[in-house]
């Protein structure tokens, strides 16, 4: 029986894992597939401070290498169910089952696909939701980027480096990024940016070799010629397992304390509905979600 | 006239100054006192994500080249107070007044101080105002609490799973405490509780090497062989300069958002309204209060 099982081990995971750990609870943080998360994706992060510039996955190394120096316990587990008992929640895993008295859900997100034809049939033959991963196959090809958002924005900045041009497919009349961001993007003269557009088709047999996209403002669709779509549409909270309050994007309702609408499930980190998905705010989920929990198991007793 | 005005220079403050730096707000960031805050007195932090073990003022050196590498302008002076006209709001500081579309306060909170001998000489060398942040540091050693409410009492039942050994200093003969903590106090074999008793004298060079305490009955003076000196008797946030919503404790009251009861002012750390005070925390709020009052300002355009 643990006092603790942190589910996730992205940057909200591995924060609460430090702090539990630190109050001395018997802890086990279980991660499905990567150490570090949707971060550990990025190239550069700029935004965590203490760390003016640093890649994703080395910010993440260190946070690991903090949680394990601490004496963390981590564990390679998918959590398919989390059951609530009189005196445990039991976590159905495909290690086998764990009893525990308290549960932090820091599982994240991960990114929305856009649902249009060919983008299934060739996701990871040009069509690509990470940018550090594939931008690198595009050099001095032609790319297409749909989204508005800072991600949208970032990536498409960050693939104009590599790819001989971009075009940045956009829904609206202005985007949504930081203006910082929005200020490379429009001032690249790599970036050229379709407002008012939609992508309606992704071409291509073994690999992406055109894009349809629809102005929609005057209907006209247009093909353009690329080798490469990058699809930053929104996110996804990996949340289904769990049985708790969500709000209609599925992500996890709590309170300022990170408790969850069943007692003793707590949240942290991106699959929280909180108004931020940055490392920064991950990190304040999980220090919050640990003391609270620390708190309910000793009021357990 | 500033988009935006950062009150305070510790953890919160420098972190809302780098996304509204990022964010290319005309931001300035005013400080009455020491960059850095409460942290910067630490000796050493090991709750950080990413610095498994760091001096406060360290750390706090990290957040402001971090921030003045984005260009962030901070300079000294005291907010007197915030007036609100239908187009600014308006700070009175030791520096002249100053006119800003938004605010951040994240002025912070200072433990209150027992004022007595070797208090201040020793404080980050053993006298601690936070058991979260210290407590670790404690293990297997003996320690002094002082306090009798909530706090105190759950910081020395938190303190008694890490040290060998807690005295409970209080001064009266009952706990003002839950019933619940109060219990754990009492059954605890590692907490002995000196009921009527006073600190008067905190010891040491380098280091607490004892504590004097008086019993207020009989007078009797007794010399405690303790390695550490943790006092909770209350923390005051540095609120009273500006007119929002606060609770009893004078803790602005803020909603997830950062928002406060007045439109255009936001909170950030120690001195809002939340159950942890943590440089974790403190960061999470930051990036928070930046993010939407970048978008409260995008909207009054």
């Amino acid at each position: 029986m643990y006092d603790l099982i942190i589910v996730g081990g992205g940057p909200a995971g591995l924060t609460a894992g430090i702090y539990a750990q630190r109050a001395l609870l018997k802890v086990i943080l279980l991660e499905r597939e990567m150490i570090g998360g949707q971060i550990a994706l990025s190239d550069v992060i700029e935004n965590y401070p203490g760390f003016p510039s640093i890649s994703g996955m080395d910010l993440m190394q260190k946070f690991e290498e903090h949680a394990r120096g601490f004496g963390l316990e981590i564990k390679m587990a998918n959590v398919e169910n989390i059951s609530v008992t009189d005196d445990a929640k039991v976590l159905k895993t495909s290690e086998g089952e764990l009893r525990t008295k308290a549960v932090i859900i820091a599982t994240g997100a991960k990114p929305r696909k856009l649902g249009v034809p060919g983008e299934k049939e060739l996701t990871g033959k040009g069509v690509s939701y990470c940018a550090t991963c594939d931008g690198p196959f595009f050099r001095n090809q032609t790319i297409v980027v749909v989204g508005g958002g800072d991600t949208a924005v970032k990536e498409a900045v960050y693939l104009s480096k590599i790819a001989a041009k971009v075009y940045l497919v956009h829904r609206r009349d202005k985007l949504r990024a930081e203006k910082i961001l929005q200020e490379k993007a429009i001032n690249s003269d790599k970036i050229e940016i379709l407002w008012s557009h939609v992508l309606l088709e992704i071409k291509g047999e073994n690999g992406v070799d055109a894009a349809v996209v629809k102005n929609l403002k005057t209907e006209e669709e247009t093909t353009l010629d690329v080798h490469g779509a990058f699809i930053f549409v929104g996110i996804n909270p990996t949340t289904d397992f769990v049985d708790v309050e969500k709000d209609d994007g599925r992500f996890i309702i709590s309170n300022p304390k990170m408790e969850t609408s069943v007692p003793g499930i707590f949240v942290a980190g991106d699959c929280r509905n909180t108004p931020l998905l940055q490392v920064s705010t991950a990190v304040g989920d999980g220090a919050t979600a640990a003391f609270i929990a620390e708190n309910y198991i000793d009021g357990l007793e």
